[in-house]
């Protein structure tokens, strides 16, 4: 494997003097980009891309031609884990991801296998080896997952959800068996994240995007213990450098001192938290991940810099942040505006680092 | 006027003692009740439901024939506000409403004018006189408003969101121009509220639904202040008694303290924080409203009981609290599961206030 060239990302979040401050865009491989859109179109459906080796690859430089951006992200989909499962993923146009076998009952969640990820997985173990070759050395390589709770959430509902009803059902009347399932899928995103770590991931981060619509007793007991239990059982150094963890529950601002007692190395925050409390709050324990609106990508590029000086000044001095949205850029977004904010961070940064 | 046979609302509100726990739903006249489907159906559209003062009446009426309610809520939209301020609001069918003239520009914004609610929205003051003399004196009739950053999502969107791009790009980028939207809906809503009070509404709530969405600066700049010059100028004795006014800001639970500065009675709290740690954090400066996960009512009835009784626990002994959901009931839920929860408050609460 090739040098790293870059490497303030993995610093910063192990809280290593770093030049400036680092900064990625969470779905920085994606619609607001008319390459992305290209290549879209020539794989046919989301899931093609998705399988597809070479194109997930490509998709996956696509923003570090355009952006000086530190780090890259394997482009996939949180719900490849549960497809391998055998739950039977497809989009329907413009209506999001569904599965054409839900687990409702507890058949259903007897039935389950754990995936072996080089063997169900292997495509997205295939993308990940193509693109730290591809990569050479410029940035480190993300690799990702769904938490437990947010997979379990698409896996009993059997799609995107409004109101969590069955979910929520399952867990508030049959909790042992919400546990069950949560438990299998744990298994699952431990081995699967391995894999990725062993294919040639340098980072790990956990997406826990419905971890806020829990009340704080049910998110430490189903969402944020089995989320422990994962990075419990990760891999945390490999090729002879440690391979860092991010947790970011969205929504998950009031439990960060209980995310942080994980074991994380970094946490993601969203924009509804202000940056220097939660220092202040996590203190040395962990970096912090975040935390722009990506609402202000619509803004003025003059905007853009102000909002990044902002929160900037808000972590204050030091290394421990990696600089980034609180939740994925938007499809509508002018790209000259996320290279406005890139440019923004890099600039106005070297002061806290000096 | 009748004399209040149950104010047990109205005291909690003001943290003077009760003899048990007081409770009202959200949207509890609404979809799960098929006597409200069937009101719907007879009057035609939704909006005709709520122009229709008889109909309007006997729909809020209909939980408290069921159910021994602490409190019966005016049924109407939010969205009355901007349609009267000449938006032209509808309801296509199965997408939500929508606005036929949205707000985007600064002379859509000088355009807008404060409707006298008497006149432009008599039909809502009809209803809260309707509504007053046929309760007679059960239990006391809260009055209602969006709040002016919620209005102005609608506004500005033209109907519901989920990326809330323009609205925010509006705020980001035009704030003087936002706050003078802002500003405008406060002044119909302080009237529309003063006269739903006039009218005869006991009490009045502000649904600050979209709050939630804002960094905690921009919360504070953008939805607080705004709620807050509501509160100053809301009537606050008619009738010889104190008209509480209770904030609800859903994801609000980092800035009670805030919200608690306005000046209101009551805070309106969502599931996702523990409303003990909620109390200790406001300490005797406002009662506390919710907060049960609407989604614990897909549960059994011993589910329910049980987790009635864990929100108990954890406000503790003594007044200040009026139990609800920490956001509308579904319109999914069994309404013999909304008697349950409503029976469980009242058993289980006694000894919390012996």
């Amino acid at each position: 494997m090739s040098e790293l060239k870059n490497d303030r990302f993995l610093r910063a979040l192990l809280k290593e003097p770093v030049d400036v401050t680092p900064v990625w865009m969470m779905r920085q491989a994606g619609r607001y980009l008319p390459e992305y859109r290209a290549a879209r179109a020539r794989a046919g459906s989301f899931m093609d891309l998705c399988r597809n080796p070479e194109l997930a690859c490509e998709v996956t430089l696509q923003p570090l031609e355009r952006f000086p951006l530190d780090a890259a992200i394997l482009f996939s989909d949180i719900l490849t884990v549960p497809d391998a499962m055998g739950l039977g993923l497809y989009f329907a146009e413009g209506e999001g991801p569904r599965f054409e076998r839900p687990v409702r009952s507890e058949a259903d969640i007897d039935r389950l296998g754990v995936p072996d990820p080089e063997q169900e997985l292997g495509y997205v173990m295939d993308a990940v080896r193509l693109i730290r070759r591809e990569l050479a050395g410029r940035v480190p390589l993300i690799g990702f997952s769904g938490s437990p709770w947010t997979l379990a959430t698409y896996m009993v509902e059997g799609g995107s959800s409004k109101e969590y009803a069955r979910v929520k059902g399952m867990m508030y009347d049959r909790p042992e068996l919400m546990h069950r399932l949560l438990e299998t899928v744990a298994e699952a995103v431990t081995a699967y994240l391995n894999a990725q770590i062993r294919a040639g991931a340098q980072a790990v981060q956990i997406f826990d995007t419905w971890g806020g619509i829990l009340t704080p007793r049910d998110y430490r007991e189903f969402s944020l213990r089995h989320m422990a239990r994962i990075v419990e059982g990760l891999i945390r150094e490999h090729e002879g450098r440690r391979v860092p963890v991010i947790l970011f529950t969205k929504g998950g601002g009031a439990w960060l001192e209980d995310m942080a007692a994980t074991g994380a190395d970094a946490l993601g925050l969203d924009w509804t938290i202000d940056i220097g409390e939660a220092r202040t709050r996590v203190g040395d324990q962990v970096a912090l991940q975040g935390n722009m609106d990506p609402c202000v990508l619509y803004a003025s590029p003059e905007r853009i810099r102000r909002e990044v000086a902002d929160i900037l000044a808000a972590y204050g001095h030091g290394s421990g942040h990696v600089f980034n949205l609180g939740h994925g850029i938007h499809p509508g977004v002018d790209p000259e505006h996320a290279a406005a904010f890139i440019e923004a961070v890099h600039e106005l940064s070297a002061p806290y680092h000096a």
